[in-house]
């Protein structure tokens, strides 16, 4: 896969720029002018400015749908020009470039055993290299690099070490799941921390879901499952708990952001 | 056109699910990952949600611009999960593939007499197969596959019957023509549903333009017939009467939105 | 480089459009049409409807960081359907199309000395013309023609005449340099049209940056540089004088915007 010098690897970007700038679109230059056949694709550019942790989820949650060989770029960097490091993680074939602040990790992990290395070998920079801006002098041209297959050894010196963030966990307790609500997305569905796996210990139909003050009993396969504007919970398109309202905006009618507890239990069943 | 392995085919994406999410690239992520060669554009991505008759008339306003060939995806989609069918309608040489609730038929009319297929042969998926994300996991695969040169029949059985939008039509009358705005740009331009065919019964210097209080004598070729501020009436850039006001917001100015009753009357000579 | 019948030139887009509209879809569909192995870069399509000097500012900024051959395209046209010409400015390798309303010139002088043509060979129009959208009709398509080859001087008769804004400059005075901002970004950080060269006049340390009532004493070459919340002064991502909050927004916090005067003098060396 790595031997014509062309190839029309896909590279991500994900960054807290906005799109109203032209960042992006230097970013993107700099990657073509490298590598005219890489095929971009923008996870998003909307990430709340500095928020790592977002960044993090997000990424974590889009690295299933993309090949082998892709190479996903994040930016969201508030130590740019710091000591932070600029790293490469290499894991299930696929590579993760952007700063060591944790927000490659949890991706990284989900696809395979991540291999750090620093990125140092500044032949593979684009000069001059900026302590402002390392998306489009750092970032940017590593990443076109390596989708024309160059080795992660080759962009500097292996490292173990890395940061990583202090994700929300659920918990289990003998009388169910407490877990958060991690993300709201454009239609308003409440994507949780609670995964498919933790909810298997329970019958679906036993279930109760709780935020707030509103419950909601079983889950359902689908948002067409009940009425227009009645609540419901599922296994989303993150793979994980989902709360929505069918047809409206359940972050807004619940009044629930990232960090609102979300509780699993099993019914009552003399309730 | 179908016999090369990679073609560099267009794939158009028409959805309801913003930019703030990462949902989009992941529609990317599966079409690069079985077209590493398909062009992908964003018509846009901001339909608001379900709103099924705005991304129809969308979708039949850009199909002109595209080369035959072009597979249109188009995801909005409130019954997925439902008994709803996946749809395909292929006509005039493209390929319109998304839900069977209206929104396809406007446009696969407009260059063509469109044939529908119904999306069932899994094999064109993406397995998993969600019951809330078919854009990602049917919609996306299946055009991927198209543009590689799958033939329409492969996809699934042949229907003749799908569901048709109940579109805003103007209305002739001894008088002139009743019809309505049907959409706002970011201009604020009001984009109406009184046709170039319909208007050349009339006279152009003839006419008159009315909606609210307004009344606009004659129709332009140009925003820049008219001085600054002033409103105009022309058959704009969707090849419809379109009513705008010279460098500046026609919708804010004259309070109109989708609905608001267009009348073109011919003038009272005496007048 | 212009021998090969289809070429993965990268065309960018910069407009005042939004992607609410399918407008800049359909120029892409134009393009792809025309030209199915060309790249396309979204530059922005933000710019304030009809403001042709922040759009000017913008291409200005992104030059740089294309590769050579890259066709520029700017659609930011109060004047479309006007006698305004449409032109092209070939400079540096690179070619720039847009209107003849002052958006073009600071890029192409930017890199090299701009030669100019007026867009007239209708061959390498997409019929039928438009009066109001020449990006879709007039632009688009010839910027893919000369994606794929055609010489400026096909598309029409050369020009030594073209339309120059009077952007702001920043004045040099014996205490030392009078600018001002030119532009915010989406993290609030305040651009400025005072340059490196004209700083370099000063020692870094000596100097005295001040908006308003704030002054910031001596450059910093990071935004690491000082402590979060912190304002700060140094040479940005685009290469001139930037202010900025570190992890905060300058724009808001010091009620900045495009015109707000910035002065740099020498420290007071008593003070």
């Amino acid at each position: 896969m790595r031997s014509s010098p062309k190839q029309s690897t896909i590279i991500t970007l994900l960054t807290d720029f906005g799109v109203d700038d032209a960042y992006v679109g230097l970013m993107k230059g700099v990657i073509l002018g490298i590598n005219p056949e890489a095929r971009l694709v923008d996870l998003t550019h909307s990430i709340p400015p500095q928020d790592v942790t977002r960044a993090a989820l997000m990424l974590r949650s889009a690295v299933d749908f993309f090949p082998p060989g892709t190479v996903h770029v994040t930016v969201v960097d508030p130590g740019v020009g710091s000591a932070r490091r600029p790293l490469l993680l290499s894991s299930g074939g696929a590579c993760f470039v952007g700063p060591d602040n944790g927000v490659l990790p949890p991706a990284a992990r989900r696809i395979g055993t991540p291999k750090g290395y620093v990125l140092e070998n500044d032949r593979y920079f684009h000069p001059p290299v900026s302590q402002t801006f390392h998306g489009r002098d750092i970032f940017a041209p590593v990443a076109a690099h390596l989708s024309l297959g160059v080795e992660p050894a080759d962009v500097g010196p292996q490292t173990d070490s890395f940061v990583d963030l202090d994700l929300p966990q659920a918990k289990l307790s003998a009388g169910g799941v407490s877990g958060q609500v991690i993300y709201v997305d454009h239609f308003g569905n409440l994507v949780t921390n609670i995964d498919r796996t933790t909810l298997d210990r329970f019958p679906a139909s036993t279930l109760s879901v709780s935020i707030g003050s509103m419950a909601v009993i079983g889950l359902v396969s689908s948002y067409a499952a009940v009425d227009e504007g009645t609540p419901l919970a599922l296994i989303g398109s993150w793979g994980v708990l989902e709360i929505a309202i069918r047809n409206g905006n359940a972050a807004r009618e619940l009044r629930a952001k990232p960090g609102t507890p979300v509780i699993v239990a099993k019914r009552d069943s003399n309730a």
